[in-house]
């Protein structure tokens, strides 16, 4: 394959002509349609006889020429019949046709290819996308596939049972496996000859093809014929020169970063005793979080808030082991010179106005990286809020006064690891009974990414579940890598959804998915779990939290309620997730009656009706507990009528949590005065939300999570 | 085309034959295949000649029978060229074959038709659903069409130029009008065809069709060919008896429901003292309330809550306008007729254990029914929890103490119409800050309906928005139309979104469409904006009350924020709405640039970065307000550093929302301590929401039903 490569490079192409991609696919071990090239007329008489008998019934003869795109356009393809006078009559036709159209083209001569038919058709690419390197695509072939954008992803290479399950994966799968009586594919066929395909996608950064790597290939169709061949028939093959890969930065991260989370001291630069400043809110933080020993650095001050003040780093007589930057981005890396000089072991930077703005910002990252990096100092930001860390007391973060701190639990086991400060605060807000772990907000990541904390916090003893907000990955490869090794939980919420590809890319596979749809579907086949929006983040994180421990038998689920509506909205919002209602023994729906009126037909979602007291709706949810068919609860005791106490509910429900292992999620009608027996309920790690909906979408996440590692 | 379907009917079929089908498509004005019966080979012998000139050069025969349905299987069809010799011999050839794999079968002969080349293919059916009656859909043809449900409903008959939308609004569109370079169809023409489909439908509950209806029509495909003519090929044609049209009971619907919101007096049926107790609660309710003049009905008290008890209605020595009826299931029928020898006006039964409970249940409802027609009374429920009026502060809804009351506001112009009493009171929890005007439980609607509902509260001069639950219609055709009819915004949530389609269909349509999807359908045909979850619906609510009399200038919307992530979410929500991002006046991009640090960079989504002050933040939301090209306003002062007085801005936002007429919605991140501060923003009607997901697509959804109005 190289040779191919290698001679088209040196004419000065990017690209594979339609003979040379056959030579290339067969090269790679792939069945290509019996072709030839027919220089000129003179050969193809002394070939005539053979032609008749080594081809089928029909042949297609097409222009050969690299300068000639269109060829249909300009009459340069027929599909005719094998005989010899009518190939040679559409020889002269054709040849006659492109030196009239374009006389200036090279032209080669005719290819000569047997007529393929067609039974199915694929759509197959290996694009390199610039955040995750080469992706895998496989669709049905045909423009509904790309109206409706049916295709699977996911990083390549890959084995051929992972791509017979991307192919599985396709909503138009019937129409592969053969529907309504039509054939199917054999699919482990197709995979076989996907995989090759994959094969060229580079390994740990290094490509197969060598000095060349592949920029885009796309495969439409790749066409399975009657007899059961698996043939690429036209194709797109753009590649380049292997890129150099970054040289990546070898430090002990884990060291490190452990570190940052447990400074003996701390240096502020840019400290003030105005709280509206980022340095005075910064140096206030941290001096009510008791955590450590704190130098505030102003040039113009020798006291701040009652501690002595530095008019530099170089002036602190003692060891700095984390510097904390809140100056203005124009002197921001003359002290981190000053820092790294004082041999800070880190050193976050709060201040903007670096990378995100242009190039000149990128220049002053790569200086002040630069700079850490040969004193050794490992770098937070800039352009973030940095670090909590519940065990040590430990914040930076900037916040109002209105902002009330980060409340701490019995159980804080959740870690937010977050590009935007703004994001994990409010994801906190909106989770307040959830015990935080730790929060970062990394913003730019110069040098401690993403990547790097979520390997850490995975080795993280307090850390149960991980919470990550991206907008830009530096390196998505290195980003999966650290992803699929995580052995905990991780939830993801991806700003900047644009769907407009940002690649660019000739081929169709661009044009069906764009920018977030590829990270979306890198992320899954990472393992991570994929929240919408920021409600729903937050509703996830919560689930997971608090059901830490609890793994569901399967994905039946009971939805019990004593307002009717609501369990039915419940049951409703099960459509389109993993989770499957689960149909009641007998013996459940007997014991449940007796809970309740006569008249209430039991059934699930179980409507308990208006009139059961607290005691029986207590009950009811204990049979349905009980049940071997159930495998997790949603309980709504709605509204509550004056028949039902609030607080007998509440605490009978948390009486069950602590007696069943099942999963289980709760909403109350969230009135103002109930807020306390909602915070009770969170305090004893149950789940609440406001609409039964929310409840079973988080419900459902926790439960495909779980069911899908067991392979369920 | 009664002619065709009597002859039928009387031969014992509720379907036609292929030859029938063709013959009564044609009596509609349709055009056909080119066809006629051979109804043995003598025939044929003499026809030979004519059919060599007025057939194309390939036909079709098929065998034709009424008895075989499947003849491709048994050999029944043949493709042949135009020649006689061929015609005759596969004419004796499927004879053949019929006879000797069906002997039994009647056998009419052969179909001889042209064959049909295929540009295009569409699907087309008339449904009779059991809720809307006839619905009218198309889509593509094809298998994948069934796959992604791409299909467009409507109620029938229509008229061409809304066939034509409804082809537009398919996803598939672009395949059907010509896509990378295929010939499109002539969608005039083609929605002509279908127009004559839709002619079969019944018009205000009688059929075209005399003493017939269609049960179910599909044509798969029809086809349109290159030289543009349109034709159905296959079709599935059931028809039946036309059912009889319920009568619909004409009393002076509006003046009975207003008295049921003014009554002057009260009896409740089933009162005691203990408030856990349905009677007791509505009782104190009513007493709290005072409304009006309420008479406790116990056959054992003398007394209850202070006030004078009846043994039975018949004691009550005044008028009784409403009677709420809250005893057992098994007596409330006897109580209906007391009322009605009363002469009350309205009845409220609450109980449940009627119509829900099954076939029993039914039975007792229609003689309530009776009793109360008799007596022209008038009934809402059973099974519901009654009416909230806030003009007369008039409420029979059972709730708890802890439930706090339906809060009263300056303006109270939201109403809701809810099949669920819980669903109700929790929506009305969501949405505190929003004045309700009034709330009607209507459980199983066997007289007092949502239509009735909806067209009073239509014309009530205090609701300027109605918000709908629903579960299941009794008559399907009286909603839309008084959904067609309403002049103000509509909310409607659908609980029971099972796909599971009930109608028992044969044709493709039924497996594509289920209950929910020709529900959803027909509410947008209708004008309604469909809420998909409880907490949707609460979001829409909001602003639709809030943002009344705004009307925005278009699409075009603007998100500003001082947090980064914050405001990406925003934007990244309007993917898939019908808001486009705004793109500013250079001269806004200047002045709000004026307003931050010079380091950020100013676009949309707007992000003024943590270092903004409050009057900074206010004065940058000024100039979007100011910007021509913006239409509507995201605002997203997100968790307020303490550079930004979190007060102070809320103040300048409500001034700003004062001063515009635009369109616009908050979100600030919602701090335990904050609570106070969005109170005081709904205080000023201004809309908040927890993320700004949800901002968004509210405000998506005021915008896209404006904008589809004025058909921008």
């Amino acid at each position: 394959m190289r040779t191919i490569l290698e001679k088209v490079f040196l004419e000065g192409r990017n690209f594979l002509s339609e003979l040379e991609s056959y030579q290339f696919f067969k090269t790679l071990g792939l069945d290509v349609p019996h072709h030839e090239l027919i220089p000129d007329s003179v050969w193809l008489r002394g070939r005539l006889g053979s032609i008749a008998k080594e081809y089928p019934s029909r042949v297609v003869l097409k222009i050969a020429s690299p300068d000639i795109h269109h060829k249909t356009e300009i009459g340069g393809v027929a599909i005719v019949e094998n005989k010899p006078d009518v190939i040679s009559g559409a020889f002269d036709a054709i040849t006659t046709r492109a030196r009239a159209a374009m006389p200036k083209a090279r032209i080669d001569g005719v290819l000569l290819m047997e007529f393929v038919e067609i039974e199915h058709e694929l759509l197959v690419s290996l694009l390199d996308d610039p955040t995750f390197g080469h992706v895998l695509s496989v669709g049905k072939g045909g423009t509904l596939t790309e109206i409706f954008k049916d295709i699977a992803m996911r990083p390549a290479p890959m084995a051929r049972e992972k791509i017979e399950e991307m192919l599985k994966s396709l909503k138009t799968y019937p129409t592969l496996k053969g529907y309504r009586g039509a054939k199917g594919m054999d699919l482990t066929k197709a995979a076989e000859a996907i995989s090759k395909i994959a094969t060229l996608a580079r390994v740990d950064g290094r490509s197969p093809l060598g000095r060349f790597e592949i920029a885009e290939l796309e495969i439409n169709p790749f066409v399975i014929t009657p007899s059961g061949r698996v043939l690429p028939i036209d194709s797109i093959l753009r590649f380049r020169e292997a890129r150099e890969i970054p040289l990546i930065y070898l430090s002990p991260i884990a060291t490190s970063i452990h570190e940052l989370f447990h400074p003996k001291s701390i240096a502020v630069v840019g400290a003030s005793d105005a709280v509206d400043k980022m340095g005075g809110s910064i140096l206030k933080s941290l001096i009510d979080s008791r955590a450590t020993k704190v130098f505030p650095v102003n040039p113009k001050r020798d006291e701040l808030m009652g501690l002595k003040a530095y008019h530099s780093v170089c002036n602190i007589p003692e060891p700095v082991d984390l510097a904390v930057l809140a100056v203005p981005a124009n002197q921001t890396l003359a002290v981190i010179k000053e820092c790294a000089k004082m041999k800070a072991r880190t050193a976050i930077i709060i201040s903007g106005g670096f990378g995100e703005t242009g190039e000149e910002g990128k220049k002053v990252e790569a200086q002040m990286l630069e700079a850490a990096r040969n004193a050794g100092m490992r770098l937070v930001g800039p352009n973030c809020m940095g670090v909590y860390f519940e065990p040590t007391k430990f914040s930076t973060f900037f916040l109002s006064p209105e902002k009330t701190e980060i409340p701490r639990r019995e159980v804080n086991n959740f870690t937010v690891l977050s590009q935007s400060g703004a994001i994990s605060v409010q994801l906190v807000e909106l989770i307040r009974n959830v015990g935080i772990r730790a929060i970062v907000s990394y913003g730019n990541m110069i040098d401690i990414s993403v990547s790097d904390l979520m390997a850490y916090f995975n080795e993280d003893e307090g850390t149960d579940v991980i919470g990550l907000y991206i907008e830009g990955l530096p390196n998505g490869q290195r980003f999966l890598n650290a992803a699929r090794r995580t052995t905990k939980p991780t939830l993801i919420l991806k700003g900047g959804k644009s769907h407009a590809g940002s690649a660019a890319t000739v081929s169709h596979t661009g044009a069906i998915a764009g920018d977030y749809d590829i990270a979306s579907a890198m992320f899954e086949a990472a393992g991570l779990v994929e929240a919408r929006t920021l409600e729903e983040f937050a509703d996830f994180a919560k689930a997971f939290a608090f059901l830490k421990g609890r793994v569901p038998a399967g994905r039946r689920v009971a939805v019990i309620s004593n307002a009717g509506g609501l369990g039915v909205l419940a049951a409703d919002a099960t459509e389109g997730t993993c989770l499957q209602m689960a149909a009641y023994e007998s013996a459940t729906v007997e014991s449940i009656g007796g809970e309740t009126r006569d008249y209430m037909h039991i059934s699930n979602p179980t409507d308990l009706g208006p009139g059961v007291s607290d005691e029986g709706f207590v009950k009811a949810a204990a049979h349905v507990l009980d049940d071997a068919n159930v495998d997790s609860l949603v309980v709504i005791p709605g509204i509550q009528p004056r028949a039902m106490n609030a607080e007998a509910v509440v605490d009978g429900i948390i009486k069950l949590y602590a007696r069943y292992q099942k999963p289980m999620v709760v909403s109350i009608t969230p009135t103002e005065n109930r807020r306390g027996l909602i915070d009770r309920l969170e305090s004893a790690r149950i789940a609440h939300y406001d609409t039964p909906e929310r409840a079973v979408k988080a419900l459902a996440a926790y439960v495909g999570y779980h069911t899908t590692r067991q392979g369920k």
